[in-house]
């Protein structure tokens, strides 16, 4: 693996309608249906692949300059604008985990921040990007990035979080939910964050705290989508075998948003078909280990699954 | 409460077109919203209730001799056929169950089988029903209503059971699904039937066991079907507060046999329809303790949220 030095971070010039700012990872993950040490992961990493299948993306993040040139190259190949992925002295952000028979949650084995510690991403945006997405990170860095968005701000910022900043820095994380349009939860998530065991009355809650929209994943159950006039409820797509669900959660997110960024649109309409899409993307990704199934499938392969679904959950 | 003494069975000459073989009972009920004592209960009570929205149902059930009239009212203003609803001496089948807060499975406080052990129910059809639901109830009297059952046999029997025959009856159980075209098990029940954690999975090993359908009633999460050429999955009909989840198995199975027969169809897309009408009418159900909800509903109530349901569901 060939290492790359300290790059400077490059501006773009031109708004990118869609960008994530989130990890670049090395994951050692272990499932009971095998085993990879050092596969490439990180939340930016899943969400930019996923959204490269429906619009142009950038990824805002950063990599220690062990970071092997291959995995670059696997966003490099979707065309993925790595302008703000900056490389700094030391080791790339490092999770191991293994899943249990259900598959359900990863019990995490090891958790080697490295240069993760020291992000701090400035962006240079001379226009804010259309779509953002702000993934699971410190709730302060989605503030600081969202304090440094030029007027005017996004069509559509959606976050995701996870039970460790629920727990640490609810304050700070309210302050997001108060300034995006959307948030992405899982079920136990939404649970814990609202104290309540309906997760009709859960996603209502989190609505009053800001997001016009409140997406709730349940895994193998579908999801839920929460706006103000509005609910959407869609199963999830079935499947024999979960293999790895690693990045599930972060294609998912990729899928919706690239889809939404893609269709111009944040009306409800177009919100439903991108959590379609994005659930759709999501049931890729967990048939094989890390990027392994996304990278063999084409947009015409999301399509066709796309109508079966339809297919399958209307009566 | 006026007792009813012993009285004969009498034969239903005419075939009905749709049938419940299951129980009728007297529940008490704790939720954390309330408690109720000695309310009117039962498997066939409950289905036979639902279907009568859409379909003329008989019930094939045994109760004492202290069963209150006014319950036996409440299937007589539904025009339940009760033909073969049988008294004998003795007690009616007493449950009394507890709820926790997450409303999910209830804590058998006290049953009392009083008359049901002596439930050998002969049916006296002179022509099979042409649908024909087999409620939960020990696997040995389904198998031997379906002894009973004369040529040509019914379009579609479907039946239910729970795990206390998965634990103690499993090979009766197994004669029984090799028998049926349709079991309707929960989800907790079919990961432990087959040993499989994935539903899908779970699902057709099922289906492999005789049933050309299989329903996997998932609570909270929705539906799922599996046919042999075919799939259907359906969310749950969203609901900010479930007050007693009781019966809400039952009137989703007798609303889904009560729209087929009504539709006197055993088609993929009928099926379909037939599992969404059931889901709405269990929905209705838990909205309040026992058949209070349902006896406060029309037709015209179910058909309006049956096509809310459509909209939230579908994209």
């Amino acid at each position: 693996m060939k290492n790359t030095s300290k790059q400077k971070t490059t501006p773009i010039d031109t708004p990118a309608p869609l960008v994530v700012i989130g990890t670049v990872a090395i994951d050692s993950v272990e499932t009971p249906f095998g085993k990879r040490d050092r596969v490439f992961g990180g939340s930016a990493s899943y969400f930019s692949y996923a959204a490269s299948f429906f619009n142009s993306v950038a990824l805002v993040a950063n990599v220690g300059n062990d970071f092997p040139a291959e995995y670059r190259q696997i966003l490099e190949e979707r065309k993925i604008n790595l302008g703000h992925l900056e490389t700094t002295p030391g080791k790339t952000f490092y999770w191991k985990g293994k899943y249990g028979l259900d598959l359900n949650s990863a019990q995490t084995l090891d958790t080697q921040l490295n240069v993760l510690k020291d992000f701090n991403p400035k962006v240079h945006f001379k226009q804010s990007p259309r779509y953002l997405f702000l993934a699971n990170i410190d709730p302060q860095l989605q503030i600081s990035i969202l304090d440094q968005l030029a007027q005017p701000r996004p069509d559509f910022v959606a976050c995701d979080t996870m039970n460790f900043w629920i727990h640490t820095k609810k304050k700070e994380l309210l302050h997001v939910l108060a300034r995006v349009d959307c948030v992405v939860m899982n079920d136990g998530e939404a649970r814990e964050f609202t104290g309540e065991s309906n997760l009709v009355r859960a996603g209502q809650k989190i609505r009053e705290l800001g997001p016009a929209h409140v997406v709730i994943k349940k895994g193998e159950h579908g999801v839920l989508l929460f706006s103000e006039h509005h609910f959407f409820a869609l199963p999830a797509y079935p499947l024999e075998a979960v293999f790895d669900p690693t990045g599930a959660g972060d294609t998912f997110a990729g899928g919706m948003m690239g889809y939404l960024a893609a269709s111009k649109s944040v009306k409800f309409e177009a919100l439903k078909r991108a959590i379609a899409y994005g659930s759709v993307v999501a049931s890729f990704t967990v048939e094989d280990f890390g990027l392994d199934s996304l990278r063999r499938i084409k947009r015409k392969d999301i399509d066709e699954r796309l109508e079966l679904f339809r297919k399958i959950s209307s009566f």
